[in-house]
């Protein structure tokens, strides 16, 4: 089978074997916002037109291809969301005499009643299951916008979304803070642990947030510190929000790494899995569908 | 004597009687970002070369003009500050056989150590201490940089800054938040108290103001409503950090009603101040130093 992911900057593609083992990989710079409205088929062919038309093999996409600004709106599935869940509720596409099946994206809502959602993420975390012993566990994918999950029962129980890393980065590009910012080569650690203590501190953090400028401006922080301290504020709030003892951490190394040492200053017990884990997932739904291309 | 009040993008003067009322005023977009480094005093002489030349008249000067990037610094003055400790620390000036003062900046030192400052709002305050009979009591001016601040037997004791307006601000113009927005002519005020109640929730600020984005996926939030319900999350988020019983708000009518909205509903004491209070406490400044022109 082919499985897609095809999120808001870039197009990766996987030619599976018959066990899910990765044959091929193909990556673009073909996001879903550098496509028109009707060229998603003709990206498709341009890029794994070969491997369609060797084999007549399923193909499973998921990310944001699946959104109101992709291919075609994929409805989001309600919590609990496992497999079963997702298989049932693929979206189907064609083009020509083609077509492919889009994983919906999931939704819930908190104590609230206000919704949250996922596209994309939900594939990784299905597919990052077998690595997990428990059968109740929190998740969080850090990012843009960081996913905090529970998974019960092998299917996604609820989650929160955090934008950490889109309020760091506008903050850093656009805000006053980011103006006496100069780019480290490497994160500042003790920085980073600095904001992680200060976001425990009273006040709140749109009040931690204005000593990034004010430690700047007495010397008491260096240029190329700032960034890093940053970081560690916005990090450690979102850390103490979630309020948890124990959680899995998915997602790029780097990243992944300042999360983990965030979380154990915060006596936060940390795991890390694969962050590889959308085929295992795409290649199940498959079967789960039992497509035939 | 001659008030001014030098910010980043504007420059207000105000020629005052003996008695410190206000005779004239005049008003011109030449903040200090867009003057050059040697540039000031033309600045000054082509606004109100006039009102300098008829009257030897001492003028004092307040704002991010004595900033770094003004016309020269004026250090900023340790809390407990008041009207006696600024006078002591005013910058002077010259040109050719002209001079004026610049009024310093204030600073303090959080609990956990952490620098905070303000330059402008200072005099802002000391002007508008005569409307209030206690001797103990807290200041919000909000705005881009919000300051909350402690006044005790007629000084400045100590303060805190939160980034409100500027948080609101680059969300609303850089983030993902932004591009569902449609601008409203009024502000939504439903919108507005629910999001002043979300900032109660569990889950943190960088979790709530992701519901601007999924309350609009869903229908559940109007284009016209998603600026009014981010304001409130953030001022709400602001106000509860604060954790106060009563404030005395001084800003701007319409950000402050939105204040008084917020605090009201959270169940915090409320009354508002005359925000043109900068030139009765430059006056006295005047008088403190004894300043002849």
């Amino acid at each position: 089978m082919i499985a897609v992911d095809w999120g808001t900057t870039s197009f990766r593609a996987y030619r599976l074997d018959s066990q899910g083992g990765i044959v091929e990989k193909r990556e673009a710079p073909k996001g879903i916002l550098s496509v028109e409205a009707d060229g998603f088929s003709q990206v498709l062919e341009s890029e794994i037109g070969d491997w369609i038309a060797a084999a007549d093999a399923p193909i499973v996409m998921s990310g944001m291809v699946g959104s109101r600004q992709g291919w075609t709106e994929a409805p989001y599935v309600e919590c609990p969301a496992g497999l079963e869940e997702l298989a049932a509720s693929l979206k189907e596409v064609e083009w020509g005499r083609r077509r492919a099946w889009i994983v919906p994206g999931v939704s819930c809502r908190d104590e609230a009643g206000v919704r949250d959602v996922m596209r994309g993420e939900e594939v990784q975390i299905l597919g990052a299951l077998a690595a997990v012993e428990e059968n109740r566990f929190l998740v969080c994918l850090p990012g843009t916008h960081s996913k905090w999950v529970l998974v019960e029962d092998s299917k996604i129980a609820a989650f929160s979304t955090h934008m950490t890393g889109e309020v760091f980065a506008v903050l850093k590009s656009h805000s006053l803070l980011g103006r006496t910012m100069q780019e480290a080569t490497a994160g500042d650690a003790d920085a980073f642990a600095d904001g992680v203590k200060r976001s425990g501190d009273t006040g709140g953090l749109l009040h931690h947030i204005f000593g990034v400028r004010t430690r700047g401006l007495f010397g008491e922080l260096a240029p190329a510190a700032t960034s890093s301290y940053l970081s560690g504020i916005l990090i450690g709030h979102e850390l103490r929000s979630a309020a948890v003892s124990k959680v899995y951490f998915l997602g790029n190394p780097q990243l992944t790494d300042l999360y983990v040492r965030a979380a154990t200053s915060l006596s936060i017990e940390t795991r890390t899995l694969d962050p590889n884990s959308a085929t295992p997932a795409l290649f199940k739904l498959a079967q789960v569908k039992k497509i035939r291309g």
